[in-house]
């Protein structure tokens, strides 16, 4: 197949890359997508290095076997933890999450202070503070790691009283530092947006990369003229390797369209 | 090697299970005990019944190649799951958790309402519901699911403002209900007993499996003569499919002892 008619392949953990395919979905309205969320073996953060390395060498190895033109990371944990490595081993572009976040809140802080929040993972690597300081290595960055968030966000408690005070506890330590930006270092926290907005007031900036991402994705392919002509409708294929029910039960209220067809693979097979 | 001098092999989703492990080492001072957990992969709750089958079998299977006596499945998920397929499987003695803690609420309750509180899995199997009605059939259950109660014991925040309005939510439609006794259906929930205690107050009975499911493995090791007689102090081995740092650290203070040897495997390859 000529390359730019290719799809693009979009690489989860679960289910909040769809918050990045959403904007592509968006951004770039003709092209096809195959998504593949790794919902047998989620979640990721809490996970050592090698093992996420693993589980993300065989996430994109099926989605190599789609015929995919690019490569989304649309998961902080996974760009945070081998990011070079998978762009090392593949034959096709691989950009991930971290840059173009990292890059929306260089532009966004005037103070100078940003919080980054995330997985325990994406947090210990230090991902972002590297990419923010090549940028601007005037900037200090201040950054807590979150592991309710995605539970959180799993079980639909967005805006209780539970989800608020665990926004307290987490984001008071980065309040104190006096940030005015927050990085939501992670595809599920958008979700969470009314709550952090609440906690940490009008005065701080809510980053999430899942838009600039879809900027980075759209530079590159028209760069490398790659990008699907506008002809017919795109196709959208989504593969998971459990159950689908749950995905596309709290992954339709993620991506606002129905999410079919659905299939569930193996990732350990492939 | 001659039967009773085998190990007893223990396995679970993660770290939950050490509060089994721990019974058994005080009930059962003598004996050997090879504890797999299988940590890249946790957690099982909230996962479909196929996967969680299949891991559940990688897992058993990797206990039985360290030629154990019998295997104590402690974990409600895989015990509500697949015990009977992993009961027939295996030509070793399967003990499950279920069981004895459906008999532990059996004998505590006074007015026959009973809730039992667990993963979405262990729920939405109805295990306790079986068990316990096989027992009395008079006995009304009120059954609840309670995905957060992992991750807030995984964050050790036990006893704070979010753990209990988390417990709030998730108990007070059982508390409506009028229940004297609360199964705690996952060997993650006893760490939380101070908080639920608060919640559900003194007129609710708190039942956790552990003991008794250590009472039923004493049973059938001297049942059917395989229990190792007191000569030299016993072994334990943990194995864990992740880093361990994360599990040494949080399985301590379950288990009140060294974590020591620890090793990792991967399960998929066994």
């Amino acid at each position: 197949m000529e390359a730019r008619r290719k799809p693009i392949g979009i690489f989860d953990s679960g289910i909040g890359g769809l918050t990045v395919a959403k904007e592509i979905m968006n951004l770039l309205p003709h092209e096809n997508i195959v998504y593949f969320g790794d919902t047998a073996r989620v979640p990721y953060g809490s996970k050592s290095k090698e093992t996420i390395t693993r589980f993300a060498k065989e996430g994109v190895s099926f989605l190599m076997k789609q015929d995919v033109k690019m490569i989304v990371i649309a998961c902080n944990t996974v760009s945070a933890t081998c990011l070079e490595e998978l762009q090392e081993m593949l034959p096709v572009p691989v950009v991930g999450v971290i840059e173009p976040g990292a890059r929306a809140a260089v532009k966004a802080t005037r103070n100078g202070r940003v919080g980054v929040i995330g997985t325990e993972r994406t947090v210990k690597s230090g991902a972002y503070e590297k990419a923010i300081q090549t940028l601007n290595g005037t900037i200090k960055i201040f950054s807590k790691a979150c592991p309710l968030f995605v539970p959180l966000v799993e079980e639909g408690w967005l805006e209780n009283e539970v989800a608020y005070h665990t926004a307290k506890i987490y984001l008071d330590p980065l309040q104190r530092e006096g940030i005015d930006t927050l990085v939501l270092g992670c595809t599920h926290y958008p979700l969470l947006k009314p709550t952090l907005k609440k906690v940490v007031g009008d005065g701080v900036i809510l980053v999430d990369s899942a838009l600039e991402t879809a900027r980075e994705v759209a530079g590159i392919l028209f760069e490398k003229c790659l990008n699907r002509e506008k002809k017919d409708a795109p196709s959208y294929q989504f593969f998971v390797s459990d159950d689908p029910d749950r995905f596309v039960k709290v992954g339709e209220t993620f991506l606002k369209r129905p999410i079919d067809p659905i299939n569930v693979i193996d990732p350990e097979r492939w």
